[in-house]
C-alpha cells in the first residue's frame, strides 16, 4: 500500500504537517514542520491515524516541567514505515507498525524476562527527546526545535521512532482498530489479561470507567469474570459500562456515609478478587485496595498519580489480610510480543475493539478530538491524517 | 505411646501444671491449674515439647489490651490427643498432634480455596478466648478464669484446642523437631516456599535475622535461591546465618548515608527479586519494597508492626516500579495440608530443623528460656513437659 510514497525522501528531511502545542491549553496550530531522517536504531513512520488519549490531554494542560512547548504531542497511533536508519534489520519500508510510548529494547535483562516489560535500556520517563537521546527529530520552519511526547510524537504526518518503540503488525487489520492497542486499551486490557491474570468466575471492581477502565471490564470480560463492578462518580458510565462487560455499579456520590470499600465488601460478601484502580487518586487506591478480598486480593494501580502523591495502608491490614497490591504500567504487556496476540483475538472476534471508537474526525479537526474528550463524550476518537 | 494416660479423665477436669504468666514481665508461676474436658469440636491435648517463640515474649512484656492477666502463654508445641469432644472426627484419643495459632476450619470459602489460608470462619484475632467463644477452659485452683493464648496456651501439661487449631502427624517423627512446626518455623519456610514461591537461581533479601528471618532463609535455599542477603544491626547474625543459606550480610548500621535499599540495589545489580520484612518495621517493610526489582521484585511482610503503624509509599513508584507487595500470615500455610508436607521433607533430610534448636530445658525452668531469648542467645529452646 502506498508503495509510491515510501522511500522517495529516504535519508532526506521531510516537511510535512503536524499540529504542534505551542502553549499550554491552547488549541493545536496545524503546521508545516521538517522531520530529520531517521537515526541508528531508528525508523521514520507515515502516521495513518492517530488517537487521542487522557496523557496527551494532562501534558497539554500542565503548565511546568515535565510538560514543554512547542511539543507534537500523541502516542497512540499507526504507521507505515518511509525509511528506516541504520542498523534497523527488524522491519523495511512499507511495513505497518504501531508505536508504543514503553520502549522493548530485546537485550536487557528486563526485556529478556518473561516477568518484566520496564526495559532498563531506555527506562521509561516522560523526557522531551528521543529514547536513549538528548535530541529532537523536529523543526518548525524557522528551525525551532519541537519537542518530542513519550517516545511518539503521532501528531504530525512523519515522524520518528526509535525501533524499541514499534510492533510490526498485520497490515491487513483495520488501522482505526489497530491504533487503539498503541496505548490505552492495551493498558486496560493487559492489566486484566497479564498484570492480574483475572481468573474465569471471579468478580472484578473497576475505580473509574475512563477508557482504561472500560478497557479493563473488556479484558475482565474475556477472561471470564462473572461479576464486574464499575465505580465512578458519574451515573451514565454505568449504561456505557455494560456494552463493556460491567454488570454492577457503584455510585461514589451515593454511597453516603459508607467508604466505597465498604459497599463492595457487601456486594461481593468479603471484598472483590481482583481491584484495578484507573484514575490516579491516592485515596481510590486506598479504597481499591480495602475492596479486595482478603486471603486472595489482588489490587492492580494503573492510574498516574501528581508526582510526590502517596499512599498509606495500615501495617495490621497487610499482614493480616494477605492481599496483594501491583503497580502496572501499560498493563504489563511486552509490546512485540503481546499487541500481535491481542490483535489476533481482535480479527479472532473474542477482544471488541470497534465499541471504543465513538468519532473519527480528519486531521485539519483534531482540535475536535480535544473537546470530545474534555466534554466526556469520546472514548477514543480517531483522527485520520489523510482525510 | 502413653497408652496408659490417655482417656482416663476423659469428661472430667484435669488438675495439672501450667506456667502462668500473672503479671506483665514477671516470671512465669508454675502452679496447679483445672483444665475443663473439651466441648464440641475440641480435643484435650497433653502436651510433649513446647518452644519459645517472640509472639510470647511479646505478650508476655504488653501491659494493655490485647495482653490479658492470667494468662497461658505458648503456641508453638507439640502434644498427644487425651481426650476428644462432640463430633471429633478428625482425630482420636492417642494421636500425635501439633496445634497451630492460624486456624482451619475446612469448610467456609477461604479454607475450601487454595488460594487463601485466612478461615473465615475463626478470623484470626489475639483474643483470650476459645476460637468461636467467650469462654476458658482453664481456671486456677481458686476457680479463677486463666485466659488462653492465639488459641494455643501450651504452657500447660494440658490444654484444649479446637480442632481447626490442630494437625495430625506422623508419631515416628521427633517431636523436639515436628514442634517448631507449630509457628515461627513454618511462618519462614512457607513464606519463602508458598507465599514468595521462591525461584532456583533467584537473589532474595532478608530483613531481620531472628528466627523467622533465619526460617525465611532456610526456605529460601530449598528453594534453590542463589544470593541470600541477611539485613540485621548484629553483626554476629552473619555467621549464624551462614548456617541457614545467608550468603551476603548487609550491617544496617554500617550503610553511611546510603539507605539500605540502594546499597542492596547496587548489591544485585538493580534489586532483589524477592525481599522479605521480618521485624514487623514500617520503615524497614518500605526499604524492602524499594530494595526489590523493578518489574517483576516481590516484597512480603511477615512482621507484626503495633497497632496503628502505617506503611507509606510515593504512588508513582507504585505504578512505575512494577512491584508487587504480599502480607503473609503463617507463611501462606495451610496448616493441615501444608505441614505434613514440610515434615517429609524434613524427614527426607531437605529441610533442616536440628539447626533451630539451640536449647532444651526442663517445664520447671521454662522462665530460663525466656532468659535466653531475651539475651538473643536462643533461636529455639525446646521446653520439655515431661522432664
Ligand atoms: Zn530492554
Ligand atoms: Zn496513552
Ligand atoms: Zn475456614
Ligand atoms: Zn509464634
Amino acid at each position: 500500500m502506498d508503495g509510491e510514497k515510501v522511500s522517495v525522501e529516504a535519508g532526506k528531511p521531510i516537511v510535512c504537517k503536524a499540529a504542534v502545542a505551542r502553549e499550554p491549553g491552547e488549541p493545536l496550530v496545524i503546521e508545516e514542520i521538517m522531520v530529520a531522517p531517521p537515526g541508528h536504531h531508528e525508523v521514520r513512520v507515515r502516521i495513518i491515524c492517530t488517537t487521542l488519549c487522557h496523557s496527551d490531554v494532562t501534558f497539554w494542560k500542565m503548565k511546568d516541567y515535565p510538560a514543554v512547548f512547542p511539543r507534537i504531542l500523541g502516542h497512540e497511533a499507526i504507521g507505515v514505515v518511509e525509511s528506516v536508519g541504520e542498523d534497523v534489520d527488524e522491519v523495511v519500508e512499507g511495513d505497518v507498525v504501531i508505536p508504543v510510548f514503553l520502549p522493548e529494547c530485546g537485550d536487557c535483562a528486563d526485556c529478556k524476562s518473561k516477568k518484566s516489560n520496564l526495559c532498563s535500556k531506555f527506562p521509561f520517563e516522560p523526557t522531551p527527546w528521543m529514547p536513549g537521546d538528548e535530541t529532537s527529530r523536529f523543526t518548525d520552519l524557522k528551525g525551532e526545535v519541537l519537542y518530542h511526547f513519550l517516545n511518539v510524537s503521532s501528531f504530525s504526518e512523519y515522524t520518528v521512532l526509535n525501533i524499541a518503540n514499534i510492533v510490526k503488525i498485520d497490515p491487513s487489520i483495520p488501522p482505526s482498530r489497530a491504533c487503539l492497542l498503541s496505548c490505552g486499551v492495551s493498558t486496560g486490557v493487559g492489566a486484566a489479561w497479564k498484570t492480574a491474570n483475572v481468573e474465569a468466575g471471579s468478580t472484578v471492581a473497576i475505580f473509574g470507567l475512563g477508557s482504561i477502565g472500560l478497557a479493563v471490564a473488556e479484558g475482565s470480560r474475556i477472561c471470564g469474570a462473572t461479576k464486574i463492578i464499575g465505580v465512578d462518580v458519574n451515573q451514565e458510565k454505568f449504561e456505557l459500562g455494560k456494552k463493556f462487560g460491567i454488570t454492577d455499579f457503584v455510585n461514589v456520590g451515593e454511597c453516603g456515609d459508607k467508604p466505597v470499600s465498604q459497599v463492595i465488601n457487601e456486594m461481593t460478601g468479603g471484598g472483590a478478587d481482583f481491584c484495578f484502580e484507573c484514575v490516579g487518586l491516592a485515596s481510590l487506591m486506598e479504597q481499591a485496595y480495602a475492596s479486595c478480598r482478603k486471603g486472595w486480593g489482588k489490587t492492580i494501580i494503573l492510574g498516574v498519580e501528581k508526582p510526590g502523591s502517596q499512599i498509606t495502608f495500615q501495617c495490621s491490614d497487610v499482614i493480616l489480610g494477605g492481599r496483594t497490591l501491583t503497580g502496572s504500567l501499560f498493563g504489563g504487556l511486552k509490546a512485540k510480543s503481546d499487541i500481535p496476540i491481542l490483535l489476533k483475538r481482535y480479527m479472532d472476534k473474542e477482544l471488541e475493539l470497534d465499541k471504543f471508537v465513538t468519532h473519527e474526525v480528519s486531521f485539519e479537526d483534531i482540535n475536535k478530538a480535544f473537546d470530545l474528550l474534555l466534554e466526556g463524550k469520546s472514548i477514543r476518537c480517531v483522527i485520520w491524517m489523510d482525510k
